[in-house]
């Protein structure tokens, strides 16, 4: 049994490292923090969690004794917290942005932040970095719409078959956190479509960072909110090169199954079979459909994902059975909530 | 591991006892079976569910070879086939409303078949039932609404704490089944709430044969539609009787606490708390609250489950842990899903 | 044509005095004011209404010059500048709970704030007090909740056929305002039902008040928020008392079409027909059905209104029609938004 | 006055030109015809429209006396009878696709129906076709995603800065129609997103013709259904050609502010706006906004509409209002229902 804490426990992804990791057969949870909500049970704010007997404590990280630490804190504040919980000797998982990006200056151009660490990081995409985050002390948990906007379009760039990739995405409201505001409000989000940072939203440069983007690829991303709770849908319209003006479909299946072929939280739809967000709804896989080329050249491929958990908790616990040498899908295998 | 045959799977509660005996450690799954799907692989219908390698057959009773079959047949059909179920010398867990009537009279009333089946049947409510179930070769697993009902009121009832019901119920619109109809239709359910059958409701008289309604006590029932997928919210308003009219609301708590207090599956609020539906999303847990008495003396009790899961299919699986000897929450022991 | 003021424009209800005040062809809207707004253009609040040239202002009651003037302040503001509006002469329609009770320890006990104005007002409810209205310089408009809840009751109460009314009523999340809270965070609201305050809202106190509940009837209440922008759909469980118990359901649709059969905004069902929230969305009709009793002596009432419209902005214009001569009707002959 | 009759008038776009028909004031509807539903109330099927006193009719065209007939009917059905109503001499507005193509190949290409009827028809949308609209006895109504793709990227094509557009368009359920099937099944649409026909919806030729897409501009088009009644949220990805690369995003508004400055039913966002679904829902009105330039010179555009409205039945009065000369926004200036 390993030894788990998690900093910053009383948001969404909080909740669903603990809705995971209390069913998960070798963790124990030792620790779960929070300043605001010190020792108040953790089912007053995680009502789905009860008698687990958990209570949020105000704690430091010199004051954790843990095998793995999961930081589910704010952007800039985790990077003034990683470095001690890295010297207490534990591993940790960062969820927040600041150790995603290979140069800080990209980071500190799209955050507004100072990067004042420098622990290494892995980027925690197992399916592309999975060797890396088995040596790794620290991984940093990739963002939600850059989990589903790479895994949607990586082997197209991976191979270099495109030259411009443009991701719509719609997202479900959780994806903004458990604060209230008029963002989040339901008169707001029910029955509409909420288009924003429709140029320039941060996680574009994280999308760029893993897709070529700063080598050549135009990548172009515009978030939606929508109507739903949990999921990420993924539209990634992308461009062949002359060079692969005349590939196939079937062409475009192969080389998608031999990515992921192997992959367990990865499942390719069938030909007819489009992607639902109902088909992940609370779980770690992600559905990869689409393989279709209209008229104009346009590789149209769809992914979904659930936000909270491949897009962040779940990926997490899968970056930790790695770095621990568990089974990886270890606590993950349910399925998702369809309907 | 015991073997498992699923009559009629390509329904919700069909798809939902495959999500979750898939993930049972004590159970193999040998047949699902559907008339309309036979050779159509599970998860075309059920997407949710890739790659788990089954196949929708068209078999009679007598073709199947399992330890435990569960029926999720409509009703009148169940009674079809149970009888020759049983004599394979399989245990049955039959999701239908055939065997949950003590008087068949009372069943032919409200469902308008005629009852041609003598197999005995134990109602499958565990917190109510458990020993007979124990003992038990066919269990009719309870009504959705009926769940939430009875489990919110039975302590009442138990206690002849009151003389009068009104169960006033919420209902997610899985509960009306896989087959669009005006009903369902979006457009006619979102941002609606629509109620059915004000007085005369059939699971009115499966929740009057639980409490007492049949013995002096007055139980009314009306259901609503709303637009949510899962879960059945109940509020229970109910009128002292003389005998109790100054009973408080600790002994109230006190007297739900000793009946329930060391059911896995039942989560007694705290003051201040209201169960939610997201808390007990797509587990089988209940969540009871309300404990409060109105200025008329009207008892006001509030119980939330999923339809599917402690309404339907997860309640089959307890049953079935009960009726094999295993621990009761073995493969339920996931938590709701919240947000 | 007259001058119309609004004084609190920036909420809910003040964007749908303007959205259906722009189109009535007697009126002109002079001043909307907003502390929190002064200087912002309508439309950068209520998105909806473009090209108004109204802009929020800051003004004093004493500033305004209006023929009317509708007070959308919170409960307790508005008693301090009725008394102020009233002497420049206007004819006020206050939308806060501030006038609703005849007495004012009632308002006290439940609103927790002592009452300091001695304005008398008439209790805006159309259908009931109607030549009161007319006669009023300062009319109090019903609370939401309230309106849906005496509508389906009334004729059942006047006549004195029950002793006992449980309301039971499903809301809306507009009626909670266009401040965000946890109450209305989506991911909080969808896919839910949350029960509140179910033994003492204190708008039960305002229900009291109109059907009897301080003259002997029973009148109880408990809301719940639905996953709905717009709306209350009210489900009322009355019991008929020992001299009217063998009343038909025809007789009750008699009853109610006497009272209610002249009435422009409210449409009672025909047998078969379920009164939807999609039925009056957005419009000022009510719409009223039920007409059942069960084998117990319950009697099912049900109605639906838009809790915006009807439940308050709506029916503030549909007094000031009254108040001021016009046809009832003016303004508001839309019909509502199905589906 | 005007006569009016609506032929196939119990689906959404028939039930919503009786909403607005019958509060316009200069005309009466005099015949409303279904099949299906002859001899049957209209507020049968139309709840929210009751005491019309309007009844559905099985008529033929020749049997229909009215200035102007709206023709609901499906694709390939219109086109049967459209020129019997023209020789009665009535103007037609055709809802359907049959007479929106200028090459009827096209037409023939995307419905898979031979196309049989030479009757000359005006495509119906006033913004860019008005001066043909007004000499037209046959107006084709645009379709919805139509409506909103062709408004956002108009101006774009017309001054010629791109040479590419991608439509990337998010529709509410109603554009499914009124008959439930698993496409508008509530629990298959509800907390989910479900693209369809992503490379080859038949609205993708229509969209072409009005963008150029068959001279040269390439025009791809890709449809989401989302968790939303009505409305229609498009947004548009485009690239600016080598000509006009270095275009400003003032340059943008202006060329939008030029096109649509006069028009009574578009709404230009300003600065730091978005257009929202509940802007517009219920309402004739189409928001436009976006403009903004990425790094990688794409353009991105957003548009909203009520697809019911302007996207269907809002459009067809508009038309009708240009055919008899009135004015434009006659029955048509209501707000969006915003919330």
């Amino acid at each position: 049994m390993y030894n788990i804490a998690i900093v910053g426990a009383s948001g969404y992804t909080g909740g669903e490292l603990l809705r995971m990791l209390l069913n998960h057969p070798e963790v124990e949870i030792t620790d779960i923090t929070s300043r605001q909500y010190d020792g108040v049970e953790a089912h007053k704010i995680h009502p789905h969690i009860r008698d687990s007997g958990l209570v949020f404590k105000d704690k430091k990280p010199s004051e954790l004794d843990a095998d793995v630490v999961f930081t589910a804190t704010p952007h800039g504040a985790s990077m003034k917290i990683v470095p001690d919980l890295l010297e207490t000797g534990a591993k940790v998982i960062d969820l927040s942005g600041d150790y995603r990006y290979r140069d800080t200056a990209v980071y500190e151009k799209w955050y507004g932040i100072e990067h004042t660490s420098d622990a290494e990081a892995v980027y925690g995409l197992p399916e592309i970095y999975r060797e890396e985050i088995k040596k790794a002390d620290l991984v940093a948990n990739p963002g939600c719409f850059p989990t589903g906007a790479i895994l949607s379009s990586y082997p197209l760039v991976k191979n270099d078959l495109v030259d411009r990739i443009i991701i719509d995405s719609k997202t479900g409201v959780s994806g903004a956190g458990v604060s209230p505001s008029q963002t989040t409000h339901y008169p707001n989000i029910a029955d509409n479509v909420n288009p924003y940072k429709i140029s320039n939203h941060r996680h574009m440069s994280e999308i760029q960072q893993e897709l070529k983007g700063f080598e050549g690829v135009k990548v172009s991303f515009t978030p939606h909110l929508v109507p739903v709770i949990r999921g990420i849908q993924t539209t990634s319209h992308s461009f062949l090169n002359k060079e692969n003006e005349n590939i196939t479909t079937e062409e475009l299946r192969k080389i998608y199954k031999k990515e992921y072929g192997g992959e367990y939280f990865i499942k390719l739809m069938d030909e007819g079979e489009i992607p639902h967000l109902s088909s992940v709804r609370g779980s770690n896989f992600a559905h990869i459909g689409g393989f279709e080329i209209d008229e104009t050249g346009r590789v149209i491929m769809l992914s979904t994902i659930d936000n909270l958990v491949k897009g962040a908790s779940g990926q997490a616990i899968h970056n930790m059975n790695i770095m621990l040498g568990l089974k990886e899908s270890m606590g993950l295998e349910f399925y998702g909530l369809h309907p």
